[in-house]
């Protein structure tokens, strides 16, 4: 597996671009990407109840297996807005497939931003039909630029990967800084690929990925309104299709996945306000469900998110909150870790502990806490970040 | 029912004092009331699987329903510190036994601090016995200093009532501002009253009036490992027990409902860096338990609770919150405020929305949101504060 340039456009047939019209302060806020060729989709959704107009028409033209384009715009959610939104994000699908001559269903939709507002839809159309002509095969790196809201970086990675003696390449692009626990998807991520694979197989193996990559990032516990993974699979690397060797889509997975847990780690470091990335793993468990409730758990706990941020081996906050999670565990079996220094043994202080060396571990801008339960073999990473006085000041300024 | 000082001295019968010991950098740091003869007693211990040695050793000494004082610290939570912290829970109980001539059984042990450190058990004898030495009927005022941690002011409440024609003191003292989600408890809160009153309709009373208190305030969703309510009843006040007359045990309960409301709002009002008392109102629930889960979903939003810090209107994520909460309704239904400002209508922004009247609202000391699933008829309050730099700056400097 290689990495290469280009993100969304890296693979074949797919052209992108980003342009602005106007709904955000600054920057790019419209984002395109077209397939040259009826392509499979596979897409997930946000859980949350309260899904944004964009969800509900993506869900609806993804749920035949094909698709051809993607439009998306930052700085308005297009979420809350009742029969006016629906209708405004159906727009956004036809003024796209208009522009670049395919059908409306084939188009999905995305919306990242404020939650409450109605689309300026002048604004909107003048920006898709702007994106329509730059759209380029050069335009991968640029894509990622027209859904960013409080991203302070964009997010994007490309791979190509021998599936049968036959290169294969995945694209990806992602946004999300804030309102981030993803369950069942994340933020935004549009992620593409020229390998042939029927839409049943591609949403099999996104699922599997999902699992085990965007739905184990969180940033404040938030689920958004408007989570949207589109992943886009359009044949043009030629061969047979993935499914026809469970080898190959396995190899699929696997590079599919390391596009995925790369992103993951990119909306973490970006947190809002975060000035590191932390990777909580849990271990010992006695199911999955177990390691991933006492992972996100600590990872959302405020007390050891501010800990982190004043680079303070608290280890008692992260032990206290694997005892609120919810998930039944020996506290006198407990083992935990500040990076490689063992600060817990039986639930209590580790003999071996040394406070320096724990606080040494603390000031670097990756920092990897383990806590073993003593219940079983399961075990779970879940990638997050600190908590600073930046994320107070941006949610507390990013006024409606 | 009249609110009368006093606080945990305020019914006959009891003596409470404050002393230091050197524990914190400044400041009483035990606390110790008794009850000049036996008394009935219900205690509410927190469900943290990880719970401090204090209280399994209060839980051990309640066990029986009786008790005579209660000796606690604070600057040192007693958590997480093996066999030896047990060993020091149980001489804390023998040490105020012993300097008050009760039995070590009688006395319940509570401790609140940084979790994870021995305690220094030389300054807590000393502690001790000075504490015991200043107890006086005048120390139920003084009681509340000795529980303190990062609490910027005591919490304490007594009232009077009239019980069959009698006149029934209930006093209270309370300390938390951080690690607050009590899930079955709260943080400390020791209640004396010289009502008359068995052990298990004292315990029942206390359920039913922690559900709708303790159980109803969150600061960061941190559910601590020391969480205790005690409730001290020696029936110095006379009279039948108020378990022969239901609707005597009916006054008693809401006069202590009373008191602990109070209590929980000076809690969330002095949470960590809060800069206003919040009140989650949910209404329109299919349940009680729905309810409860939205709200404190809300409660807890750091996303919510920062808008609120920058009394910014942002009745987006208000909804955003409820629909993550796994609490099932129509987001079509969904009715909402902020303070007497209307903001959301069916889902939507409400035609009577004024951004201005909302950011008024939120410029008040207390705000109150209130949100309507139109599910049912169930509701709840939840009480909590904003989320400031100052939490932040609290908690990444409170180092260990």
């Amino acid at each position: 597996m290689r990495e290469i340039g280009g993100a969304v456009t890296a693979p074949s047939g797919y052209r992108a671009a980003a342009a602005r019209c106007g709904i955000k302060t600054e920057g790019p806020d419209i984002t395109l990407i077209l397939s040259d060729r009826p392509a499979s989709v596979a897409a997930v959704f946000t859980t949350n109840q309260v899904k944004a107009a964009p969800v509900l028409v993506s869900r609806e033209h993804a749920a035949g297996g094909r698709a051809r384009a993607i439009v998306a715009n930052s700085g308005n959610a297009n979420c809350c807005t009742g029969e006016q939104g629906l209708a405004d994000a159906r727009a956004m699908a036809s003024l796209a497939a208009e522009a670049v001559g395919i059908d409306p269903g084939e188009v999905l939709v995305a919306s990242t931003g404020v939650i409450g507002h109605p689309l300026p839809m002048v604004k909107v159309e003048q920006g898709i039909r702007e994106a329509a002509r730059q759209l380029s095969p050069e335009g991968g790196e640029q894509a990622a630029l027209g859904v960013m809201t409080t991203d302070t970086r964009p997010k994007r990675r490309a791979v190509e990967v021998d599936i049968g003696g036959r290169p294969v390449r995945i694209g990806a692009l992602a946004k999300g800084v804030g309102m981030i626990e993803p369950n069942m998807a994340t933020m935004l991520c549009f992620i593409t690929t020229d390998a042939p694979c029927a839409p049943a197989a591609l949403k099999t193996a996104l699922l599997r990925v999902c699992d085990r990559t965007f739905h184990c990032v969180t940033v404040d516990g938030d689920t958004s309104t408007n989570d949207s993974v589109f992943l886009l699979a359009n044949g043009a690397a030629g061969g047979p299709p993935l499914e026809a060797d469970p080898e190959h889509l396995e190899q699929f997975a696997i590079a599919l996945e390391q596009v995925a847990r790369y992103l993951v780690r990119e909306i973490a470091r970006d947190g809002e306000g975060a000035t590191k990335l932390v990777e909580v793993e849990v271990t010992g468990a006695a199911s999955e469900a177990d390691a991933r409730r006492v992972a996100k758990t600590i990872a959302n706990s405020p007390l050891v998110k501010t800990a982190l941020f004043g680079q303070d081996p608290n280890w008692g906050r992260v032990v206290a909150a694997a005892g609120r999670s919810g998930v039944a565990f020996d506290p006198d079996r407990v083992q935990a870790w500040i990076g490689s220094v063992e600060a817990v043994r039986h639930g209590a202080i580790s003999p071996e502990y040394s406070e320096a060396a724990a606080h040494a571990q603390l000031a670097a801008d990756e920092v990897h806490l383990r806590l073993d339960l003593g219940a079983g073999d399961c075990s779970i990473t879940v990638y997050t970040c600190d908590f600073s006085y930046e994320y107070v000041k941006i949610n507390a300024e990013y006024h409606t």
